[in-house]
């Protein structure tokens, strides 16, 4: 089964990794992007720098890896650190790695992103910030070091998971319409999408339940109400879709 | 928009990654999982390292990332210099970042992967390893460092992509039987699957074209021959499929 062998012993100028070198970067950091929704609104979570060469930016919430930490680890601390949020269910996106993100030092950070409702979290920010605000998807400013770029991989990310798995359906209230699911649908994608074939399609990947209720205390005509059923939300987050609008 | 503000400027103690700090790791190295596909077997390229600490012992294709490089280009660089391979469409799985992955240093790697076609490769071993093999799935031995988790997690993202894309069609014949395409998932999925089940599945896809041809100079009964459509190929790719099996 072996292609071709060197028997020729030789360590120098050797890359593999198992052999001690003097390292070739500065740090390791860790950036999170949280997504947060809020009455059909999906909006990103930035923190203003207090201090350091940064004090004034705008950027991810974002921190040093420790020695002793997985990146996981690390990005619950940061998180916590910053703006006191707790139990977040996180995932990683991936190592951004260009030399130049970062000027005059060679910092890799692992990006990390999530979904959450915003109604459900708290957020305070820390010394380290002066300030901790949700930011609208298309209000994004100019953001410090490569963060635009994590924001918008994660956003592409989490585009195509909702396309795929019923993420962020735990948004919505327990009882909703048709139409409430569009428009998260809509936030999320950033599209807009045609009313009588998001119904149709919807209804026919049986995801729903259809309650015997309307809609209360509206001005409009009241829209049938739905929910999950979370046996088959169990199945299709496991086993997955694929929602073409 | 402001959640919560703290006026209070603190530089001390900050996790803020802007700021200067002693870097808590002692190196960043890539490595790559390349699978190959090769007459109905699915395997893993190895190499058995010929220097360092790791001497004797097989691990996959990694080494150091470079100051100046990206993830990305260490990961070319380095199966380029380990196997002569060049030209491969390398994916980043994620960064494998356990304090206790690499017995007292923190190395955090950052791992790739990829599905290519054996035969269209020569691979060379360099000098920095002894031996380069490709070794079944199913026969992968004790690997360095955390290398067997490594594989493991890129299998699963091999097995969910083939789910969700037409991936690893280029790895079948121009023309080919239905028999043929199921041995390739199976090998993938490590599943045996329904002849007449995958039959209908496959075929209600919509994904092949049925040919005017059979099989020539088989012993057997001469399979139905299909090839796929490159406008139908593209846009699968694109917009994903779900194939529940």
């Amino acid at each position: 089964m072996a292609i071709s062998s060197s028997k020729k012993n030789s360590q120098t100028n050797s890359c593999i990794a198992a052999n001690t070198v003097t390292p070739e970067i500065d740090g390791i950091s860790v950036d999170c992007v949280i997504f947060g929704f809020k009455k059909e609104s999906l909006e990103v979570l930035l923190v203003q720098h207090a201090g350091g060469e940064s004090e004034g930016s705008w950027g991810l919430l974002g921190g040093w890896m420790k020695r002793q930490e997985s990146a996981d680890d690390a990005a619950h601390r940061i998180i916590y650190e910053l703006t006191s949020l707790d139990n977040i269910y996180l995932e990683q996106l991936k190592a951004f790695t260009n030399p130049s993100r970062v000027l005059d030092r060679r910092i890799v950070t692992i990006g990390y992103y999530t979904l959450v409702n915003q109604e459900d979290y708290n957020v305070k920010a820390s010394l380290d910030v002066r300030e901790a605000k949700w930011c609208k998807i298309k209000e994004i400013p100019n953001l410090i070091f490569d963060h635009n770029e994590i924001l918008n991989f994660s956003l592409l990310q989490l585009q195509n998971r909702v396309r795929q798995a019923p993420i962020g359906f735990n948004l919505l209230p327990e009882k909703f319409t048709l139409l409430q699911l569009m428009h998260l649908y809509e936030e999320i994608l950033g599209i807009e999408l045609d009313k009588s074939n998001f119904r149709r399609k919807i209804l026919h990947m049986k995801l729903l339940v259809a309650l015997d209720e309307k809609q209360q205390d509206v001005s409009h005509r009241a829209a049938k109400l739905y929910k999950f059923d979370p046996d088959i939300y169990k199945k299709l987050t496991e086993k997955g879709f694929n929602f073409e609008f």
